[in-house]
């Protein structure tokens, strides 16, 4: 099975969120993407349609927008 | 394990997300709650924090509203 991406930005709300995903859906089906730490992604990020963290891709490409951590305007800087 | 509860009201975003989120964690751990057929069930959402639908409750009560449907002041109409 294809795995999904989790992106953050290392904030409290994402750090939480990440925690619960994680537990839910199994640590070997998520990628987890650190984009204060890994700006290189956040071009492939905002392709798959995230507009803030964390958010999940799923692996049909849909975007879950989890609560609200930051938006990517906050996590370019 | 314990179960998540997943509340939703009907709309796009909701039956969208639903199916994102029963298929990763698995149809068995997830109840699916209709908050619009199903309104005595609104105060209980209410308590364990939710906001908006859809949100998923987590086994250890965390709130993941994932996505925006509607606020519960819609959902309670």
């Amino acid at each position: 099975m294809a795995t999904s991406i989790f992106y953050h930005a290392g904030c409290p709300v994402c750090v939480s969120a990440e925690q619960d995903i994680v537990q839910l859906i199994g640590e070997e089906q998520v990628e987890v993407v650190h984009l204060g730490t890994d700006k290189g992604r956040i071009s492939e990020a905002e392709r798959a349609g995230v507009e803030s963290v964390p958010a999940l891709v799923t692996p049909t490409g849909n975007v879950l927008h989890i609560n609200f951590g930051a938006s990517m305007a906050d996590v370019k800087g």
